[in-house]
């Protein structure tokens, strides 16, 4: 058992955060036993650990990122997204059939990853699987917990990338077979997105998730012109997400990433599959891509999730990203009045991160993640502590400290990482 | 003399990085002398100076932060401008009546401000003579160049910040006397902006500019209840462009932040006066004012500079700024194609944070600052060596290392910063 003094600050609803200062947090076997601003009686003889003079949140949480765009992160970002992925991104994924790279880069990643402070992850790696086993290797190396996919691609795609549909399928069988006993790590479905599967690969794919009970990642609907080229590509579906549906990927639990240009019957089926939609606000506007009507989706009840989409998002601080959730927003009503969006507020994208995050990795997660990303009962202690070390005369409350964190802050504001109750 | 080894990057033109690996700037006197891939024959026993492996840009130049709002940066950016004046703003710089608290806030801003590479800047105070004194002597004392305005207001702000006209006037113009002759720091007349400067004080403020030959800097446009509010205010005025135009203070070298929202004729004022537009695309996202149309004023040969506009802009980091111009350019050509927009690029970007502000600053700026923004024969040689710290594996060409800067480094990958030749 472990106390932990500190100021918690949280969203167990996502129209304010709920500031608890100099509260204690007794832990127990990785989860919160309780939380109160009383000292618990009975404590025995655990002597609170004070978390230090700043606040403590619960620790990020990334919906979507791709482990090897890290490296070319803020690279060619004056492309849009097709001849981005051309330029940049395929010759960066294609280096990682080379192992010895790959370990290399995988372990920079997680390092990364763990020092931006997003301890649970849903990743992306390349076509390669034995790459693939390196990331979720050096993922539970540095103690972090993930759901981590093989990319599946047989075609629209350079001839040392576009995998054989039955060789891309059983290199994604093994791989999920390998790590679907880990605590911390979990395999999930990761098709690329429709251009680049042939409707044999999805299908195939979509009886692996239904028959291993995994859940599906991938992309959908993320600029205009992808969207016609799945029209054309697909022209026996009515939309986009039909795609999906039809090739069995759309189902609870999926990760939809993107899904700026969705039409009235997409939604519905999206709602109807229990499917998710992951906002990336920096990589939409990095590829001019455009901007998730976010609060329209979220008074819906659409299910959604925030991702850093590094390399075309181009931080991978979840910090930035909910930041950039705000400000697209805010400019989104600015720009287009007539359609009456919200903006979305700082608390509100603080539990996408963080809430809403923790909702899906709990349900979909690997076996030791229990229910996370608020500080209650029963829930995992899953947090980071922060120091924004400013002078003492500038007197800021804790929101304000907060607040100048999501906006200003950086790693080095981050003076502790608990995963599950370890310290990291 | 002194002899610095190293990749030059920089932008003589805004169309393109100049990018020259492994070359020998020669600097005498803070000047460079000459700069070549050779290292200059009879350049005697001078040793070159290894700048790092990585490679070196010029140093930024910030033409728009309030130094007083630094403490407030990413407070209270759910709320639009007017009500995050009232609210955050306004009382904050009530603050900086206590001398005391001003010397230490302004300390911290002058390191900041030095440590994320903006070696010259253009700075709001606060209405308060004492404390602008301050903040001028803090930049000194960091070794920065910067042009220095005490603030004008006498309407429409709390009282406690509301100055009498007469002794507005008389407090700017010793502060002006007191700080005419430094080398490095250069007062600047700053009325805040029309609706809190009553017309007297606005008049007189403008002769005050004349009879000094000193730059104007103040705000303009930035909203559109504040547009309005302006037209309420100045009814005889055709445009809030015209009200500063009538006061004379819209003149050659007169700095204007923001103006979003600007018609033909305003433009065509600007334009005739010599008047600078100063973009500040961060505190544009953050209090949802709108987005400057900055590829269609560039167009039509405005004189444009990058602000980060602390405390509405939540970085003083000028890579921030480049990239958020960047990304706001792409919104709007996503979100208004009707208007033709066109995405400013990185290159046109860091164009104006380096050569179109040291254009600004050289030409209005302090008696020490020569031409800068540049690497070329007879400029300044203002400059920050960069190094990404990147795994060697990751074979970033100089390019990518400079856009992975942009968007991703931080004020660690800054491993030296020179202003006039002096390393700080």
């Amino acid at each position: 058992m472990q106390i932990y003094k500190a100021t918690f600050i949280d969203t167990p609803s996502p129209n304010d955060f709920r500031i608890r200062a100099d509260h204690y947090a007794v832990v127990q076997d990785g989860r919160i036993e309780s939380i109160s601003s009383e000292l618990p009686v009975g404590s025995g003889h655990a002597e609170p650990i004070d978390l230090g003079p700043g606040f403590v949140i619960p620790s990020f949480i990334d919906l979507h990122v791709h482990a090897p765009q890290h490296m070319q992160m803020g690279a060619g970002l004056d492309l849009p997204l097709l001849q981005w992925l051309e330029s940049y991104t395929f010759p960066g994924e294609a280096r990682y059939a080379n192992r010895e790279y790959a370990a290399d880069m995988y372990a920079h990643f997680a390092r990364e990853l763990k020092r931006q402070g997003s301890l649970r992850s849903v990743v992306f790696a390349t076509v390669h699987r034995g790459a693939t086993d390196l990331l979720a290797q050096a993922l539970d190396d540095e103690g972090l917990s993930a759901l981590v996919g093989k990319v599946n691609m047989d075609r629209n795609c350079p001839p040392e990338l576009a995998e054989d549909p039955e060789a891309s399928l059983r290199a994604s069988e093994d791989f999920c077979r390998n790590w679907m006993d880990h605590p911390r790590i979990q395999p999930i479905v990761t098709p690329r997105f429709a251009p680049t599967c042939s409707s044999p690969l999805m299908s195939s794919l979509g009886d692996l998730a239904e028959q291993m009970r995994l859940p599906v990642q991938t992309h959908l609907a993320e600029t205009e012109p992808e969207v016609s080229w799945v029209s054309e590509l697909f022209p026996e579906n009515s939309s986009y997400t039909q795609v999906y549906h039809s090739h069995g990927l759309l189902k609870e639990g999926s990760l939809m990433a993107h899904a700026i240009y969705l039409n009235e019957e997409e939604l519905e089926l999206i709602q109807h599959a229990g499917a998710w939609l992951v906002h990336c606000p920096s990589a939409n506007v990095n590829l001019s891509s455009g901007i998730m009507p976010l609060s329209s989706y979220w008074k819906r009840g659409v299910q959604l999730g925030l991702g850093s989409d590094v390399g075309a998002g181009h931080s991978l601080s979840m910090a930035r990203a909910i930041t950039q959730a705000v400000q697209m927003s805010k400019i989104l009503t600015v720009m287009k009045p007539e359609e009456k969006h919200e903006a979305v507020s700082l608390s509100q994208a603080f539990y996408l991160a963080t809430a809403a995050n923790g909702r899906y990795v709990s349900q979909y997660g690997p076996a030791e993640c229990g229910p996370c990303g608020i500080f209650d009962e029963g829930m995992s202690f899953d947090a980071l502590a922060i120091d924004m070390h400013m002078p003492a005369k500038a007197d800021l409350s804790h929101r304000g400290l907060l607040e100048r964190f999501l906006y200003c802050g950086d790693d080095r504001n981050i003076s502790g990482r608990f995963l599950s109750g370890r310290r990291l």
